[in-house]
């Protein structure tokens, strides 16, 4: 059998949004910014894919850029602000996406100050904690939605309120709660998105940048997407988002509920295997389940599940060539040795049943081979 | 009858490319970063649409990063040299794709001095000029392979061999040029391509970034492509890149001849109109032909073939929704009335002659429509 638990690094596309998108790439396929018939074509789906994406989000379509990934929206927020600025200070946490993390320390080099917040044993950011570090000269504020290793969900509105407050900016990294949870955007300034974690194709992300917020572009040239991001514009993949926006929206309260269900059928058994553990806490993304396991590492889990048929995570796929323990492990308080051994099981809407009970058979056993060949077992 | 004749802005995708590129969104969907089949599957495909490309270009695979398109390839280029040296000093020329032009305008503004180099009346950089502004604290100079707009070809081996000598990079724009005419690599340090020129999906370029050269990266992340571009790996667009490239190889000797023949059949017949000439130079980009009309506006010409089904450009696609005269018909130095009624045809693979035939009987007549409309024209 095989199952594929690893919707937190990539989805597979759903045939829906390659049928919308083939045209685009096969008979439609001029450049938006053209004024012949092709390019009229290509501008009109461009304009009524952005006018979809803003009604599902509820903002403007003009406060809509489309980028090509998560990680260039995370860098055309951060970088964007810092060069539009003259404040020198930056908040982010310690548990971001190296997509800002990698950012905020690459803007220290050029003489900005960053502070991380720390988080709690679950991951979520105390508001007190931002409260503590906002300055007057903050200008912008980073905070993930929800977590991409331990699927945690921050208190947003809350910690973009304080920013509003102090007369920073707000910006979120949204990637791995885009499509499967309500989004609150009401103080938010700047929200990154990826078509590639929601059934839509791999190339395109989008920023989402309130009205009036100055940025500085990351790409210079022609001038497309109202300045912010020059590019001819990725048509096929503009349109492949947007109707995974809309198959998300249609099927996001059913399917956060029962991927809800499934992940606590995971969380039940799989924490009671001996010497494991949930990371994160239990109110969570629904589609994230995140364990520890004593005397495993979490590459091996990976491989002998991969011999089973079974696709998971450990740690971010971004790192996942690196054998550094994973940062947010590190960050909730896991000690080095206790950070290496974690699994992170992620579903999507084709995630069955049937799959979820084929990994809480294997899980047990390929943890229980691992510790017998383990020199660190406990030998009780 | 519909004739595209605006390639040079956008083209088909191959369906051999669509084709390829299929089960890489639907089953093959795993993320190149992850350890499990799906990401070994393509990781695998990464490195053999890295390598094929790499063959053609006669490099390393290590020396090919994978962008999100051209224009990002550009900025790397230019910001990833600007980050990562001491020099303050750039060189490019007036007739760049704005990509790079605007792009140097930015680094002006953090600093950097940039001299904008003259070309002659065909759009040709003379090698005195660069001898001439070139100085020992130039970090980079960045000319294009082949113009845009009026397919000049630059004698960049001989560009790049002065620049060498004076101890700076050498960066070209090979958008227009790549799989259409050889490339010259021996003194390049850096070379722009986006895969969309070439019958290959929008949204994915890359940029050869000669062995042992320090670049500051543009998308900071997770350490995608060596470091150089953090994102997960388009695989979809790569393959179907990879593919777009072998296709163009294999035709490239025959295309050239078969497209500078129906170009030369198209100059031989527009040039014969009143009051017109071609811009550029005979010798130029096998697919380009580019003319001038007097008391014609460009923007009409393209909007009256547009009604006969003919898709052309006038300027370049990236600034064809402002009506400021051309930048490289001003820069070889046509006067702003004769830089507005230009026409730009360009042609691909799936260029017929019936479509070229076509073409040369419309535009007389709707060149002669205008001219009787327009109050600029002679009444002799």
């Amino acid at each position: 059998m095989k199952a594929y638990f690893d919707n937190a690094s990539t989805t597979c596309i759903s045939p829906e949004v390659l049928e919308v998108m083939k045209p685009y790439y096969l008979e439609k396929y001029g450049n938006a910014s053209t004024m012949h018939q092709w390019g009229v074509d290509a501008s009109e789906a461009l304009e009524k894919s952005r006018e979809s994406i803003a009604k599902f989000m509820k903002v403007k379509p003009r406060e809509l850029v489309f980028t090509g990934c998560g990680t260039e929206s995370d860098n055309l927020a951060l970088k964007g602000i810092a060069f539009s600025t003259q404040k020198k200070h930056l908040i982010t946490t310690q548990i971001e996406h190296p997509a800002v993390l990698k950012t905020a320390v690459w803007l220290e080099k050029q003489g900005f100050d960053v502070d991380y917040l720390s988080v709690d044993s679950q991951g979520f950011v105390k508001p007190e904690t931002l409260e503590k570090k906002i300055r007057n000269d903050t200008a912008l504020v980073s905070i993930m939605t929800a977590n991409n290793e331990i699927g945690t969900i921050e208190p947003i509105e809350e910690l973009a309120k304080i920013t509003h407050d102090h007369g920073a900016l707000f910006h979120t990294d949204a990637v791995q709660a885009f499509g499967k949870i309500p989004l609150m955007l009401e103080h938010v300034d700047l929200l990154s998105a990826s078509a590639h974690k929601l059934h839509g194709p791999k190339g395109i992300g989008l920023l989402y940048v309130k009205e009036g917020t100055q940025l500085t572009p990351l790409l210079h040239g022609g001038g497309h997407e109202y300045g912010l991001r020059s590019a001819t514009e990725n048509m096929p993949g503009i349109v492949g988002f947007a109707k995974a926006v809309e198959l998300a929206e249609k099927h996001m309260e059913n399917e956060a509920k029962r991927q809800s269900n499934l992940r606590d059928k995971l969380i039940k058994s799989l924490e009671s295997i001996d010497d494991s553990w949930l990371n994160g806490p239990r109110e969570r993304l629904p589609n994230n389940a995140h364990f520890g396991f004593d005397f495993v590492e979490g590459e091996s889990l990976v491989l002998r599940l991969d011999a089973n048929g079974i696709a998971v995570g450990t740690g971010s796929a971004c790192s996942s060539h690196d054998l550094m323990p994973s940062h947010v492990l590190l960050a909730i308080g896991l000690p080095p040795e206790k950070a290496h051994g974690s699994l992170r099981l992620t579903m999507s809407k084709y995630t069955t049943e049937e799959e979820v009970d084929y990994v809480i058979d294997c899980v047990p056993n390929v943890v229980g081979d691992l510790r017998k060949l383990s020199p660190l077992v406990r030998r009780s």
